[in-house]
């Protein structure tokens, strides 16, 4: 399996009495099927899968794998802290038609949990039982948690682990991770800010937030690298800098949301207790994306 | 409400399979029935709430419901990352029969999460719709945020937010709280090798995981202290430093469940990718609860 | 030797060239001689030492002793990073009459150094070239490094290391130091705001850097701490709580050194880049200071 | 001044007594002399800095001066935690020659410290007095405390500050710098395995330990980013990686001063509490240099 190019971790629509939005998921996944975006990760971080229950996690995945066109490929964010239960939702969404998860790395107990063997050991037992490949999901930012190298070392000789998501913006381990990792083994990064130089050092793809507001410009930076554009590519680097960082680091999900209202997706409101922007937030992005097209 | 005196965060039995072992819920239970603790916190940390799905949640508090005493206090661990569905399984234990709710703070999306502004609206949304009063849950060790002192200050002033249970260990946090809450707010602590000294500071009780198995040692501290006599107190606080250190710090829930094998209770195996311990382990728990009964 | 009851780690008084200045050391000295201090810890954290040179901690030294009176142990700060300066350092001192040196724990090179061989290296060579008693000085907040307890622990058998000042606040590692040291090591607190409560689980004192500005206040709960009078005790600590909170977490030595202006000492100006007060955290400071004599 | 290519920060040389050791000095800085390193830093981090004592320094900047040829730009590592003191640190480094002071982040009080006004302050003041051109030092893993990059942002319009060694890692910050600092101030990174990407962002050059040891490995890769030559680069980046890995972030200074051992500089003991490595580190590292030549 081939995890290149762009993916977005898709938000959650909701509508203003904070119920998923069936008509706003058709649109949204509607106009990226007409990027160049090679797929989407349904109910990740940036899709508030901590905020949806288990049902509401499956209607999700149905209807973005009942509205994308078929050359998209698709991946169902199924981490939770159980092995048993993160193994249910990850078939389930195979049933579905998914054909990767995406799984957290269980962090809750950190004490326990922060150390190789017990990472190794969660991944290796979902893996054993998960009926599509598994892409490890590590986001310290959001964890408290960051899974070692060496576990992604020997996680990636698991037949049925495919890939790291690598959201910590750290390059020296992404490029360690790329060295060390058996062949095959995907590296993609989760960072929009550092998109171009972990290209650069061989990163197979991006799982960006940012790309559901502004898919052009992420794949506009795939595409020069590609075709060895180095002005370009750093040059659009530098042009989606301070709107990835707004929309990310900054606002994060409500802010994201609030940029792809903008640019003619439906981002709507956040569920509590994360809330809608200040209108001050809201001019910054205004700015921000003044010559980002959606 | 009083909040007073020892209660233990429950464990979740599970059986091999893995699944809940309501034979063993009801033996644990009746044989607590028979101390002195002040009642039950059921699905919270302790009770591996994080592995459990709403369904298994739910027939937990039922369960425990059936099989407790009258005469004690009945507390839901009901908080996970969205006021909407906190507010749900809130109110679901409510009906239940429940007397309180024990909600943890909401900290997966950190950057957003880690101000006293975004807390105070979180446990306001929740306290404004639950039918059962709010105590909130602070363990900044497993969800790496740390509510801030003032977000506590402010948030007892809310009618149905009627106390804390602060599980950093850090005592000076307690003891500003008990200076600068609203007066009948009440904080309890969740760590037993502090318990002695948070009651002499003023805490009005404890949640504490070492009490499952040994509800003895730590309610005869509960006793010294409320006959101020200092001395037992302090001895009785050596005798379980160790035991109580190495069934929460360093084996977790894990070594708590071997605990209370030995004990007489039913600890039984956690659920992956928590795993059992390996001899060594428990043979240090062995040693350490030699005089300590259940 | 013992290190009973409360001790101020003396500021240092700057004129307004920047200057040491000597008038002002004996109008503090002086001023603290008439109490019941314990005696002066010179050149610690509190003091600036990481702003003073070599040749200016040494005129500290000798001011002090020349002025202090003969019930006061002096006690010289002498860490500094290499186990061969702060032999020097403390053998200065020792030189000067200094009775016992608080040396800090080498931090700057933390990956090598945050482990307990490389804690227990370097005071183990220290103490034994030094020709004066070693206490340890842990104080995380500022090096960024926690000596782990198991350190202190193997360091208090050794003949000339005969106490620790732990700064962290963390009474649980307090409580753990208390009962696993060799019998006759002494534990004393940095942390004013928890100063009762440390008492009460048994440190033999406390070194304070409130006490510059409010010796009384801190003698007296120590003193009820000693004649068991808990309920003054425990009033007299919250009295100081937040004055403690501000002249040390708040606004560190700037503050105090305006709170000790405040109460008949000379606080002066601290060293860039530390910068004196603004009026608003002055009024804030005066407001809390107003019942608390020095 | 152009801060381009190539600068170790050299090692400090003692003899088996511990003291400084002239001949070896002269010894590596000739035979660093013969290669395209662009010029030296002395007594900094690597150079055990903060294990000398003021005259040490002044006497390491002396001889380098003397050894260094004329092609190379002489850096002196001039920052302590006074502003009073670096002031005079770097004035006599400029009356000895040297072109600019490396100033380290002040951070001992880290509560005081850790926010962009003060370290404005502290810069300011510094370069303001500074005979010679500052470059800010930023190490957060030592010193525990990081520069925000609106403080570097700032700093970077004062005409007496020219460049930033930003030794975190984070290439995200990096990149942000290079974009919003005034045009002139030179952005130079300190970690040798994100060196390349780090060039191809907009790095004016680096400031790296494992130069001491390997200078032609990390020239290599500084010539191939300027000729375009990218395969060679990163092919170059790869080989030089777990050696450097070894030489800084596992085993440090010791560790770094033995490789220069084995390529015919003299790296000779560290002072304590740094420790000669053992035999099995000591394999580890002859391993990885075995094809990198001094």
């Amino acid at each position: 399996m081939r995890l290149q190019g762009i993916f977005p971790p898709i938000t959650t629509p909701f509508n203003s009495d904070g119920e998923l939005y069936k008509a706003k998921v058709q649109h949204n996944v509607e106009k990226w099927n007409r990027t160049a975006l090679s797929g989407y990760v349904v109910c990740g971080s940036t899709g508030e899968s901590v905020m949806l229950t288990t049902e509401e996690k499956v209607r999700m995945w149905e209807w973005v794998a009942e509205f994308a066109s078929s050359d998209k490929l698709l991946i169902a964010g199924t981490g939770v802290e159980s092995v048993r239960e993160t193994v249910d939702l990850t078939n389930r969404a195979a049933a579905i038609g998914y054909k990767a998860a995406m799984v957290r790395t269980p962090h809750y107990y950190k004490n326990l949990l922060n150390r190789t063997e017990a990472q190794v050991l969660y991944f290796r037992a979902v893996a054993d039982q998960a009926k599509i490949p598994v892409m490890i999901y590590n986001w310290p930012q959001a964890t408290g948690l960051d899974i070692p190298a060496e576990a992604v070392i020997e996680l990636s000789h698991h037949p049925n682990i495919v890939a790291i998501k690598e959201s910590s913006g750290n390059l020296e381990k992404v490029m360690r991770m790329i060295r060390e990792v058996k062949k095959g083994f995907q590296v993609l990064v989760g960072s929009a800010p550092t998109l171009w130089p972990s290209l650069t050092v061989g990163a197979a793809g991006a799982v960006l937030a940012f790309a559901n507001a502004a898919p052009y410009a992420t794949i506009t930076i795939w595409e020069a690298f590609r075709t060895r554009e180095m002005e370009a590519a750093q040059d659009w680097q530098n042009r989606i800098a301070h709107a990835a960082y707004l929309v990310t680091t900054k606002y994060g999900v409500p802010g994201l949301k609030y940029a792809m209202d903008l640019n003619g997706y439906y981002g709507g409101p956040p569920r509590l207790p994360l809330v809608p922007l200040c209108p001050e937030a809201k001019r910054e992005i205004e700015e921000a994306f003044q010559h980002l097209k959606g």
